[in-house]
């Protein structure tokens, strides 16, 4: 079973948590999700681990999955960190964009060269096309 | 002279591109700023380069920088892509952040070993503190 990062913006929007929450339920078909939190972040996680903490856990589960999933529709440093992370490490990168939100995405992300860039609409349609992208 | 790569982010406000104004007249003082665009972006960019002639023209500025310097207020894709690719490529990383603005810091920012945080409230005195905190 294939292991799966997902990444989204911590900060984003009550329509991104619901976008991610989707993708989480379709990518739990596809592999084992290791940041499923990310869809339903606890209020509780950062008075009880630290920044240091939490940066350290997360970079280890980056770097033992088998390939990092990254909504990238919202702008996030931590997600920006995560994308470039796998790549040095060589997880393999998934990009999922919704251009109908209408913001374009940024250059490093959209031309670097180890990207895999899908746009979707629909949570449900990206993860087929995720499913059609993977070897 | 040192080679400052300086990053923000491109689709900041005008609040951001004054305060990135301010930091790169300040960084020219302490070396030479390869981006200096960022202050001040170019309309035209996207017309005359594609988005993988950004990143890799970019790419090649950060690998061949002394130093990373970026503002991380606002959130970024291309900021975090930026910091993590630096951090690979074993180019310090120093990040200005203004807690004033209110918006919490990224914990894969602020928790990662590698970054040294200044956090400040004018751009001139974010300078004075790096100029400081340099070997």
């Amino acid at each position: 079973m294939k292991r799966i990062y997902f990444a989204g913006s911590i900060r984003g929007g009550e329509t991104d948590r619901e976008v991610y929450r989707r993708l989480i339920t379709a990518l739990a078909e596809v592999g084992e999700v290791l940041t499923a939190h990310v869809g339903d972040p606890s209020p509780d996680e950062g008075r009880t681990l630290s920044d240091h903490e939490i940066h350290d856990r997360d970079l280890a589960w980056l770097r033992s999955a088998d390939l990092l999933v990254a909504e990238v529709t919202s702008a996030s440093l931590g997600v920006g960190y995560e994308i470039a992370s796998a790549l040095a490490a060589g997880v393999p990168v998934y990009c999922l964009h919704r251009p109908a939100a209408g913001r374009r995405l940024s250059a490093m992300i959209a031309g670097s060269p180890g990207v895999h860039l899908i746009e979707y609409s629909e949570p449900e349609e990206a993860v087929a096309s995720l499913r059609l992208a993977l070897p």
